[in-house]
C-alpha cells in the first residue's frame, strides 16, 4: 500500500545499542575478509580485545549471527560461517498477530503473485509422478465438505503445487505465507458469506497441468483466484 | 532443487543455547498473553527472574528480538511490541558470498516467478502517472549502452514495475533479490557471451502496461525473460 503521510519535522532519535555497532563491524569484517562457507571466525575473546567491548556485548552481537544461521559452534573449530536457512528470521516474524493491517495485506497480494507466476517453472519441471500425486490430493476432496476438511484440502493441493517446482527456498516462503494468507481469507469471508468460489476447480487445474501449457494454467489459476483479485479490486476503490 | 541423498544413520546433536531457550519461552508468553503491537513487555529483571537465567541471557535473546524489530525500548514505557520489519532477517542473509549455490538458483527462479505473476496487480494498480514514468525510463535508455548503464537501467525499470503495485513488502523483497539476480545472470553470462536477449524490450512491455491487457502483458513478460527460462530448462536436464 502506498504510504501518503507529510514527512515530520523530526524524525525520532533512533538508539543504536553496542550490539548492533558489533553486528556491523563483524558483518563488515566477513566481508572484508572474503569469508566463505565453512571458514571459521575469531573467538569471542579475540573479537571483544579487538572491538573494545566486553564479552557479554560480543556474545550478543553472535546471538543474532546464530539466530540467522549464520555461525555454528563447532567441536575443537570454534566458530564457523555456516549456510544460513534464509526464511530463519522472516519464520519468527510472520504471524498475524504481530504484523500490522497493511503488511498482512501486503503478504496475501505476495501470495496471488507467487501462485500466478508459478506456471512456468510448474511446467519446466512436472513429473508424471507429481500429476499423479495431484490426481490423489484431488480424488481424496470429492465428497467431502467440512470446513476443516476443506482448508487442509487447500493447503494440500497448493503446496503440492510449489513441491513441483523443486525450488525448497520458494516452497518454504509459501509455508510461512500461509497462515497470513487464511487471516486475510477470513477476513474477506466475513465481508460475505459464503465466499463465492473461483469458477475454476483443483480438479481443472489439474487436468491443465496435465495436458495444457503454461498459458492455458496462468487462465486457469487466475479464475481460480479471481475472487480474491475482485476483492483487491475493490479495496482500491 | 529436490535434494536426493540417503537419510544418515544419526542426526548431529545440536546444541540449543539459553539464549534460544528463552528465546522460546518469551515468544509462547506473547501469544499466551495474546500481547499486540504497542503493548509492554516485562522488564529484563522480572524476564531473569521468572526464568531463572542471568540478565545476560536475557540480554542476549532480547537483543534478537530487537534486530528482527519486534520489541523497542521506549522512554519511561520500557519495552514494547512494535511492527517488525518483516525483510530484516532477510536482508542480514541475503548475501551471495553467505549463500550455497543451491539457494543462489532458488532465489533466481524465485524472482522471475514474482515477474511472471505481477501482472494482475500491475493492471489493477496501475496509473497514468506510472505509465508516464515507465516511458521516461525507457526514453534516457535510447543511445545508451555501456554495461554500467544497462545494468542501472535494468535495476530502475523493474523497480518501477514493482512500486506500481503499490505493495511495499512486495516491493522491498525485490530489492532484496536484487544483488542474487545480478550473481547469477553474470554466471550464466559466463556461459554464451554475449548473453541473448529476450525478444520483447522494456519499450514493448511499457506499451503492453498502456494499452494492454494481464494475458497480454504475461505474454511480453514472458518474451522478456525466455533466456532465462531457457537456462533452467537446459539446467533441469
Amino acid at each position: 500500500m502506498k504510504k501518503k503521510v507529510d514527512e515530520p519535522d523530526f524524525e525520532p532519535i533512533v538508539t543504536v545499542t553496542r550490539a548492533e555497532l558489533v553486528e556491523e563491524q563483524i558483518r563488515a569484517y566477513l566481508k572484508k575478509k572474503k569469508l566463505k562457507l565453512g571458514d571459521p571466525i575469531p573467538k569471542e575473546t579475540e573479537l571483544a580485545e579487538s572491538l573494545g567491548v566486553s564479552r557479554n556485548v560480543i556474545r550478543e552481537a553472535l546471538s543474532r549471527f546464530r539466530m540467522l544461521g549464520l555461525i555454528e559452534s563447532r567441536k575443537k573449530r570454534g566458530m564457523v560461517l555456516t549456510k544460513p536457512d534464509i526464511m530463519n528470521g522472516l519464520e519468527r516474524v510472520l504471524d498475524p498477530n504481530l504484523l500490522d493491517r497493511e503488511t498482512l495485506l501486503d503478504i496475501f497480494e505476495m501470495r496471488l503473485v507467487l501462485e500466478m507466476g508459478l506456471a512456468e517453472l510448474l511446467f519446466i519441471k512436472k513429473t508424471p509422478k507429481d500429476v499423479a500425486d495431484l490426481e490423489k490430493i484431488v480424488h481424496k476432496k470429492s465428497g467431502q465438505n467440512s470446513i476443516k476438511f476443506n482448508l487442509e484440502h487447500e493447503v494440500e493441493f497448493h503446496s503440492r503445487l510449489y513441491e513441483i517446482t523443486g525450488n525448497e527456498t520458494l516452497h518454504r516462503f509459501q509455508r510461512l505465507l500461509l497462515p497470513i494468507f487464511q487471516f486475510v481469507t477470513d477476513e474477506e469471508a466475513h465481508h460475505k458469506k459464503p465466499p463465492r468460489k473461483g469458477k475454476v476447480d483443483h480438479q481443472q487445474l489439474v487436468e491443465i497441468i496435465k495436458d495444457g501449457n503454461p498459458l492455458s494454467f496462468r487462465q486457469g489459476m487466475y479464475d481460480h483466484l479471481e475472487p480474491h483479485f475482485e476483492w483487491i479490486s475493490q479495496r482500491k476503490k
